[in-house]
């Protein structure tokens, strides 16, 4: 059968995104291959202006246009990176871009498409609502739609990845690729099996959004649900990149919501790079499952950096929580002057260093003349937190480990 | 005067740390650019293995033992990137260790040390103690001093950086690179003026810890207390850098703590990189004095990115308050059933998300029958807060706005 795209569009497209889309950093990442237990290389596409990859693929479908088409602008429906990247190359191609998204859009994003630009329209409570109100207007007004994925100039954008990925590091013997359309995976697995065909290409998707794990295995996993990936939560699979995915990709894994959280935390904290859940989700996949892995030089796509700095601070602490180095521990006291003064001596002592404390009097289950002290402290390790707990025993507190909870869930 | 260090001998570094110390990124930032209003470039130290450019120089220190001195091992006094960059390459090339930290170091640190094979020797309440412990180790122990910055192989090592970024970019007009002891600066400048003897060289230093500043200027501002670029807060500057400094930086600037953190969350926010308060001083230092940069082609270190996650998120956090993205309210309320959910659903009609609420009865500044209610809610921007505000104000809830204060600070 006759696939979309070939390496020769792959090559094209590589030549009309020269000099307009960075060539993005692919490094070796020691700490992560040591996490993971085998030999991982990362490309860096969240070092793009708009911090994604979908600026490949954007660039190259626009600059494909006819005259005619660049005068009457074009039209794309996202509330994400696609959004952005629409947005910035129509602007710096002198392209009117309108930028369809759902009214539940955090601000942040629809401020920094307006940024670029681009003509943003909210409509619509869901991805759907938008997506008509986004057809009706393409056809209204006679302008050009910019699909995410299923476009064939796209999928050539996505797939310069691959040329570069390939030319740095030609020894690859896998590639772990996030799945949401399939613009990206489709692209990379194209250029990558025509310039090497034993590589191997796996795909990765949310467990919460299965949706090419379905189409390709006849199945009817449910789809939907909050997922910190939303850059891969999509319902619909694209009719170009499903059969470019069935037969070019050998494998897809489905990776659950804590994998991709330990892995945005693992990007962070080892590699010093912001990576989105779903930009993470290659690396989540190899956390998941290191055996299918093992002995394999594997590369890695962190495709996209936009992650909420809230959700992202929020998976710092938890980690932090999770690893024991952030504890809470409620203690029931006597309720007399000086005893909190000579809890926090006894926490210095053991070189925990207190974060928070909630001292409360007013509790039916504490004694009358107790109170209730939930103290938040930084330990060492998991180690340092089972020393504290045991001189909190030691000294009669009767503590007991609670969740710290997160004020900024 | 002659000067510690050529461009001969830096010329000589780049060749002993080829295939051992990563080349890294030297991308352009637009999103940087935008924000300090002139050409921004940014070499991306902080993707080296442990994090920060001092594995050049200490690669090119060990490189450069007899086979006798490597035999006896090395000692280094650091708790922070030295000690990981020395264990890590003394590791590589097969040479013993020993690392003194002072006892106050973070767990993390010296975990990450000895985890590279350091020998790590906690003594000493401060770095000073722990220097004089040093001392008598390598005194005793026959171990070669593996200096941070007063050193002619590390100086030549960090040198090389200023070959890599002039490479890629030789248009560059100026280089903003953070003080600490000064090794950094002296070899790129070292570098940088031999081979584009035009450019402009301008230090940072965090401004409680203006020791390179003072020695330049023969003044004595104050050096000490907290600061978040403790990689840069140095007491005593370098017998062998002072001179370089002196003969080829053009200026110091000082910044302050606050223009450190948004450093730090700039980076972050547009570039998706870690970076710890030291690494990002000289963005800073442009924030904070953009006209002194005006029509620049600036090139910044990105030195390093081992940062606290919990101080990270912290940051992040605040940023978001300062942006009045995340607002606290302090509401009076009559104690009645349902006025909670009342307010919850206002609140949620006016699209602002609730992330923490706290609700008393018993204070003395409220009417009896009265209660106060804390309530921090996500907001789209200032303008939303000010909406949110007027509301709560129509509604009778005689609100304050409050600093929600940071649980984890």
């Amino acid at each position: 059968m006759q696939l979309a795209v070939g390496l020769a569009e792959i090559e094209d497209a590589r030549r009309v995104i020269a000099g307009h889309v960075l060539r993005t950093p692919m490094l070796p990442a020691p700490r992560l291959s040591a996490l993971a237990g085998t030999e991982v290389f990362v490309k860096y596409e969240n070092l793009q202006v708009t911090n994604s990859f979908k600026e490949r693929g954007a660039r190259v479908k626009l600059a494909a246009l006819t005259e005619a088409e660049r005068k009457r602008g074009v039209i794309a429906m996202s509330a994400g990176n696609h959004a952005q990247a629409v947005a910035y190359h129509a602007a710096l191609l002198g392209i009117a871009a309108t930028i369809v998204m759902p009214v539940t859009t955090p601000f942040v994003k629809v401020a920094s498409t307006r940024a670029y630009g681009a003509c943003v329209l909210l409509d619509g409570e869901t991805v759907s609502e938008a997506q008509a109100r986004a057809e009706a207007e393409a056809k209204a007004q006679g302008l050009t739609w910019v699909h995410p994925y299923d476009d064939p100039f796209v999928i050539a954008g996505q797939g310069t990845i691959a040329l570069e990925m390939l030319e740095e590091v030609p020894t690859l013997d896998t590639l772990v690729i996030p799945i949401g359309g399939g613009g990206l995976i489709s692209g990379i697995a194209t250029a990558a099996k025509a310039i090497k065909p034993a590589i191997e290409i796996v795909g990765v998707e949310s467990m919460l959004y299965p949706s090419m794990w379905n189409a390709i295995n006849g199945a009817q996993r449910v789809i939907g649900g909050a997922t910190l990936a939303e850059g891969i939560a999509v319902k619909n699979v694209g009719s170009l990149t499903l059969p470019i995915i069935r037969s070019l990709v050998s494998d897809i894994l489905l990776v659950d919501e804590e994998h991709i959280e330990r892995a945005v935390n693992a990007y962070l904290t080892l590699q010093k790079a912001m990576a989105e859940g779903a930009g993470a989700a290659g690396l989540a996949a190899m956390l998941a499952e290191p055996r299918r892995f093992k002995g394999k030089r594997v590369g890695l796509v962190l495709c996209g950096g936009n992650i909420d700095p809230r959700i992202l601070a929020s998976i710092m602490i938890r980690e932090l929580e999770r690893d024991s180095r952030i504890v809470s521990f409620r203690l029931t006291i006597a309720d007399r002057p000086g005893l909190l003064g000579q809890i926090a001596t006894m926490l210095g002592r053991l070189g925990a260093n207190i974060l928070e404390v909630d001292h409360r009097r007013m509790f039916l289950d504490v004694p009358a003349k107790g109170a209730r002290l939930d103290i938040t402290v930084e330990t060492r390790d998991a180690a340092h937190a089972d020393e504290i707990f045991a001189a909190f025993e030691a000294e009669g507190f009767s503590p007991l480990r609670v969740d710290p909870g997160n004020t900024m869930e």
